[in-house]
């Protein structure tokens, strides 16, 4: 990033939902049983949190949250993050501000009284990794734009934003909001579209958001640029972006990913592991993996690389944050 | 175990403390600016939980607590269980309450209401597998003798009884109360030392029991062996105890464990690990091991070897109780 002005103080600040996962295996007949979504987020409420919750086996609670993932990512990479999201103030809110923060995460917005509780994310994961996710929103669906720390926003390289918090009102409000502090203070502007159903649901507004240059940084899987562009076809489906998106990253799971910048093409094969244990993350790690290149200035082949090798790192264990040294897997790669 | 009635209702009914383990691997380093006690088990305050947890990396949340995992381990290998112990009203108390329900294992203690919270154990684990642990009791010490379902206690093969929860006044009446229900019904009562703290504490009312008779069987390890008797050499520690205690189980960490039953004494080497991972678990898995085999009447020989199985795939991963197919694992090794 070429800045005249002094570094600032955040290389990155998200704005994301505060959810604690709730991990278990599970057998393939069971998400057939529940009737559950294999692969995709849905979200659900005290109700059906009560009844997934009784028929999932032995957890484990691990943080989560796509964005605090990826800043997670980020700041085992060494970047300086910070993170703004809603928890209750409850223990479930705790062990969220606890593990972003020892993570080396600025995080500052105040707990929330009252209920509903922290947000949470049931996750049934497979005995072929694949995750099948059931969020019950919580504390996280009621971020209000006060809780916005403005002079943070302003003083980050980058804004990133997960497309999952564009469904309840209040975050909503709120991340426009800083989109356009961010904006005012020259910062770029990243998004993750993060599911199809988000696309089905807001696509209007993603397309205007985009059509009017607010996102510098746009991250998308292959279902979501369908959704987003109505092109079937991949390559078809960046080349309607491409105009509008000063960096276009396409992820393809075990194809690996593609990205636009400025007229050139990359391309990444996907990293070899040796087994996939969880794929929660798989795309939040990628992007985390990407932009800590992106900010230090990385090629567009080094910063594809990057992402690659974060995200093989977080489908080879449970949970959907880094366990492995990061930086040193990418010298290990890198050179 | 043979008994002319009626097939018990349950094969183990432990009383433990109810806990939700945070975990998390450090560096060796940090034992020592901290002060931990490594290897050990601390009692923490309110205080001390908050300091330690803020010195804490990102964390996991698993349900732990000693006989609880006994418990799991005897679930996933058939056995008939159910538990005792005092969670409170919250969502760690939740946690707990899922986890060990949704292991097969039945649980009515009613949460209890107000502080101080469900009880949890901050585990340091360093890169050598070995864990730290600091344990705040919280509401598992408040476990009254009202909470006890005697009829339960009444219709189980074997009480099991942990010596950490030995500690606070309340539940030790329950747990005296609760041999004396067991005794009555001409059940077993089986006892873990837990900790050389503990008989540091209260060796004189253990060594009382166990003149008593009211220890049908004993788990220790060497270091509890030699504390409970006053004996440094193993075998000697063996022989004092071996009159008074019909089958009494000696674990000896990487060095196996040796069992004396009736006359007979059985040896185990320890099972080979391809990576210790996390040592969490590993006296309570193996005594988990031991009693399955026990229960079903399996000979000495090999109620050590389903120890040493249980203990072995609980130190290969992250977190107290087993993620295995335990029954499949006895199957390859006993045939």
């Amino acid at each position: 990033m070429s800045d005249t002005r002094t570094a600032p103080r955040y290389d990155v600040i998200a704005i994301g939902n505060a959810i604690v996962d709730v991990m278990a295996p599970c057998e393939d007949a069971l998400i057939a049983e529940l009737g559950l979504h294999r692969g995709g987020m849905t979200l659900i409420d005290t109700d059906g949190a009560r009844h997934l919750y009784e028929a999932m086996g032995p957890a484990k609670e691990i943080s989560g949250g796509s964005a605090a993932n990826t800043l997670a990512g980020l700041a085992a990479l060494g970047a300086k993050c910070a993170f703004i999201g809603q928890v209750a103030d409850d223990q479930l809110g705790e062990v969220f501000s606890h593990d972003i923060r020892s993570a080396g995460i600025d995080f500052g917005t105040a707990a929330r009284a009252g209920d509903p509780p922290t947000a949470r994310c049931l996750i049934f994961v497979t005995p072929d990794g694949e995750r099948t996710m059931n969020t019950f929103l919580g504390a996280s669906q009621f971020l209000p734009a006060a809780a916005l720390d403005e002079a943070a926003i302003a003083d980050a390289a980058v804004l990133y934003l997960e497309g999952y918090l564009w469904d309840p009102e209040e975050p909503r409000s709120a991340m426009r909001h800083a989109i356009a502090v961010a904006r005012a203070a020259e910062r770029k502007v990243a998004f993750t579209a993060s599911e199809s159903f988000v696309i089905d649901r807001h696509g209007d507004d993603f397309r205007a958001m985009i059509k009017d240059g607010l996102i510098d940084i746009l991250f998308v899987n292959e279902s979501e640029l369908a959704t987003l562009t109505g092109e079937a076809d991949f390559d078809a489906g960046l080349a309607a972006l491409a105009p509008d998106v000063p960096v276009l990253v396409a992820t393809r799971s075990a194809k690996g990913a593609v990205a636009l910048m400025g007229g050139q093409r990359g391309e990444v094969a996907a990293q070899p592991v040796a087994k996939v244990v969880d794929t929660t993350g798989a795309g939040d790690l990628f992007a985390a993996g990407f932009l800590a290149g992106h900010v230090r200035g990385e090629s567009l082949d080094d910063c594809l690389t990057m992402g690659a090798i974060a995200a093989a790192e977080v489908i080879s264990h449970f949970g959907a944050r880094p366990e492995a040294d990061l930086q040193a897997l990418m010298a290990e790669k890198l050179g």
